[in-house]
């Protein structure tokens, strides 16, 4: 990911194991958009700590990370007393450090299956886990950029970008590489509430000089009833059999508008986001986020401290926080895979092989 | 409007006059749903800085308390030198509070017509305005009420409540007094970003004990699609002759996944809000309100100060912030007006005569 730190350009993905001094680094997610800071895991205990605070985020990231951890782990505990029970403490500590997240398991067994390996193979397999979804986001960039043309306006939704796939993004990639290569158009960016992704989205288009604008997710149907809208595209985060698609909460929104309106609508994912083994959308769980992230708002009262605040609305009212909804296959024009733009039976066949 | 003062009920409207102590006063809008705060005006001034400070909000409770406002400036003034001059000043300062809405000019203009009046008989002009806009939203709430179902769950958006019409409101009323009248069902509340009416819609809500959860703008596709949604209702702040509308932003977005999912689809209001001189929606402008609106979010940073961290968001992006949009009468399935449930057809009849 290119970066602009203080006028001079830098390009890292959103996490690297440094070899010189044995250190996991990787950009720090929550002092973005404000603050380009690395952080630093000189121990497996580091990395868990990390991946708790959302120093790092996205499943893809968190999987990279994880097997980065593992790796450290071998390296930190080689040779000691009771080294496999340290590191299989560690392989439980990294694996519990965000429960849901399937990437996080993938990343720690593709290091752990070669249990016996030297310390320096290991850091070989978890460099190869991360360059692996790095690259396939590298190919959904080469493969969606046919779908951008000059002048377009475009809309999207949530965070899909390099941070979140340690390099290049998913929806993101096709509008990195086609600004890359010259192409010019403008970005509407949905501020994603209510952790507010599209802070994220909008800083990594700044870092490529990508023309953007935020808006409320809900000025989207005014802008694309006005025709303001040519192009509709966005992550998923599952992918089933008959091409419905979870993803964050606000999705299934844009797709029915975006429908009505005749407007094209896509979602750009990786191989590891198709699950191969459910029929369909109604069979995925939604997962239920804590309502304090829609309490939690900033300009609740100049008069009272934020906890009084938060305690009199919750006394009142209750919410409800679905962080994901599901879009059914009907909606979607297409999918943006590192194997092509397919149709629902295209993906199905290519993921069945 | 019906509230719960630490466990004791009273009744009170948005804004009225305290003729004992000579006094405008209305429940302070910007304490809700915190604190139920009731703020007294000695002076007309003091209106003014009370309409400016957003301490009342809603164009129609707007103009009632501009009404009051003159009506008080003539108790000031009456049998002092330059009585004239003085009051036209005031009608000046009330007039520049708010400077767009309309509602403001009109509650003016119904105590100015009568210039000659005594003291006495401003206050009641003053109240008569007042009390016809509240009886507007009781009729709203009557004519609206045969749509409310046992059971039923009903989707809103932005706040249409009491605060905002004197009493009763606009798109409430119809839930308000079914409620009162032992109908039981459950109402989904928008949170409506950015400036988070939601919050004032619940409040009202829970004054009167209606069974409520708010959810962020973006969910609404999700509950409408799985079957939890029966009936959206909400307000207008302008509806043309073709029987299209302006509301808050994200109306539209409602009104094409009702459609979709054939969810009947309705939006009340009183008269005032009818504008038989605009032709379509298309001949609406829509305000642009302040980006800061977006930017301003609690939780940019821990590390950084508030004005450094929008600074820096402001230095790398843009945000657009269009505080209505319009909805086209075909996705509406009717108007509930204090002349009945209408259709576009009958709408335009009944505002023509």
């Amino acid at each position: 990911m290119k970066l602009n730190i203080n006028g001079e350009e830098a390009d890292l993905p959103a996490v690297w194991w440094n070899s010189e001094q044995k250190m996991v680094q990787l950009i720090d997610q929550t002092k973005l958009p404000f603050l380009i800071s690395i952080h630093s895991c000189s121990t497996y205990r580091e990395v868990v700590e990390a991946i708790m605070s959302m120093k790092i985020r996205g499943a893809p990231s968190i999987g990279a990370t994880a097997a980065y951890g593992l790796a450290q782990a071998i390296n930190e505990f080689w040779g000691k007393p009771d080294y496999l029970e340290k590191v299989q403490v560690a392989y439980n500590d990294l694996l519990s450090s965000r429960p849901t997240a399937v990437d996080l398991k993938n990343g720690l067994d593709f290091v752990k299956d070669i249990w016996s390996v030297s310390p320096e193979e290991a850091i070989v397999y978890a460099q190869k886990f991360a360059q692996n979804i790095a690259m396939q986001g590298k190919e959904i960039g080469e493969v969606g950029k046919s779908l951008i043309r000059e002048n377009m306006n475009i809309l999207t939704h949530c965070h899909t970008g390099a941070l979140a796939l340690v390099d290049h993004g998913s929806a993101l990639a096709p509008l990195v590489t086609s600004w890359e290569e010259g192409i010019r158009f403008h970005v509407y960016v949905d501020e994603t509430r209510p952790r507010m992704q599209g802070r994220l989205t909008s800083w990594e288009l700044s870092q490529y000089g990508v023309d953007h604008t935020v808006i409320c997710d809900s000025a989207s149907g005014h802008l694309m009833s006005s025709g303001k809208v040519d192009l509709v595209i966005l992550g998923a985060d599952r992918v089933v059999r008959n091409g419905d698609i979870a993803n964050k909460v606000g999705t299934h929104n844009l797709a029915v508008i975006a429908n009505h309106y005749s407007i094209p609508f896509y979602s750009a994912f990786p191989d590891t986001t198709f699950d191969l083994n459910t029929p369909t959308g109604a069979e995925i769980v939604i997962e239920e986020r804590n309502p304090q992230e829609i309490y939690e708002v900033r300009g609740f009262s100049k008069t009272m401290n934020k906890q009084t605040c938060i305690s009199v609305y919750q006394d009142n009212t209750r919410c409800y926080n679905p962080a994901f909804d599901v879009t059914p296959a009907e909606l979607l024009s297409g999918y943006i895979t590192p194997h092509g733009i397919l149709t629902k039976e295209e993906l199905l066949r290519v993921y069945s092989n």
